[in-house]
């Protein structure tokens, strides 16, 4: 088992790109094949596999806060933004796993990995486990 | 592998705290490290990671709620809360996994492992299997 | 690890329950216990774990539809459609997992899984991948 704790920067709201920071660890790790499975330890960001595309990461993005608005009237009390973002998180969710094949993580040519920041900015960690098949 | 099956007692569209009973588990199966899957078998009832503060929680439900409202107008035919709760579930995952580090499941400070039933109140049943890195 | 790539013709915006294709896979590959894994390569459909009533299926993909409005004010400028499935994959997820026991997928006797077309109809691919536990 290898696993790997990575930082990424975010902004407020923002759709992060991960795929790259991905699939360089599991390249690092030496895996020819086996499973990759990515979490993270926190509650108001999520861990999606959707669309490369920054237009359409974006059109997620304003959907979930369509249906999750941002407001006022939360039980939890902290910011508005914080509070949403529990809510969208458990939506989100905040793991996914892959099947390693041939030493890559086994994507479609239009998918990718997005750390979805629904509050920050903030550091925030990914962590990245990959179990080889051997 | 360590396969354990856990009895609930549910609440009326309740938001469940079951962070204690899968760590148990992890503590009793005796894995140092590994991968940690979390289940269950049923079809109004979800398995979300989120924010560890009933208050949280309370509004993830209230928010499911409003995004899928328990009305009379299903196709499904039982009661209106049944058939919205087959909604929810497949909005909010049915199944969960985290990897194992030291012994300890590894869950940020502010996430817990939330049976939320999206009908009840009822008696549920919950999976936790554990497959130890040897 | 047994990985297998099937392929499906989905239908307009439906719900196609692959729960036979997947169990096959299952008992082929030979596994007493394990974990099995499926996912699919595309980013404008779902794999989900849900009810299998055909009625309840329905709800679903039109609840989802009803969050997700197929419209025409996207970012990404593509069909409506297109645009649209970006959003309600993100939320539906593309990736699920199941414990095997006895050499049969663990499912609940009213759960089902189905691929959620938020597109097509379109030939898609699915892919099923098994580790025993040895």
């Amino acid at each position: 088992m290898y696993t790997k704790y990575l930082s990424i920067q975010t902004t407020y709201m923002g759709m992060h790109d991960v795929t790259g920071l991905v699939s360089e660890e599991v390249r690092k790790s030496g895996a020819a094949s086996g499973i990759c499975h990515v979490s993270m330890l926190h509650s108001t960001a999520g861990l999606v596999i959707c669309s490369k595309y920054p237009e359409a990461a974006a059109d997620i993005m304003q959907d979930i806060e369509r249906a999750v608005p941002t407001r006022v009237d939360f039980k939890h009390r902290e910011t508005a933004s914080d509070a949403g973002g529990h809510i969208k998180t458990a939506l989100a969710g905040s793991q996914i796993s892959f099947i390693i094949e041939n030493g890559e993580l086994v994507l479609g040519p239009e998918q990718a990995i997005v750390f979805a920041e629904f509050d920050g900015p903030r550091p925030r960690n990914l962590i990245v486990t990959i179990y080889a098949d051997s």
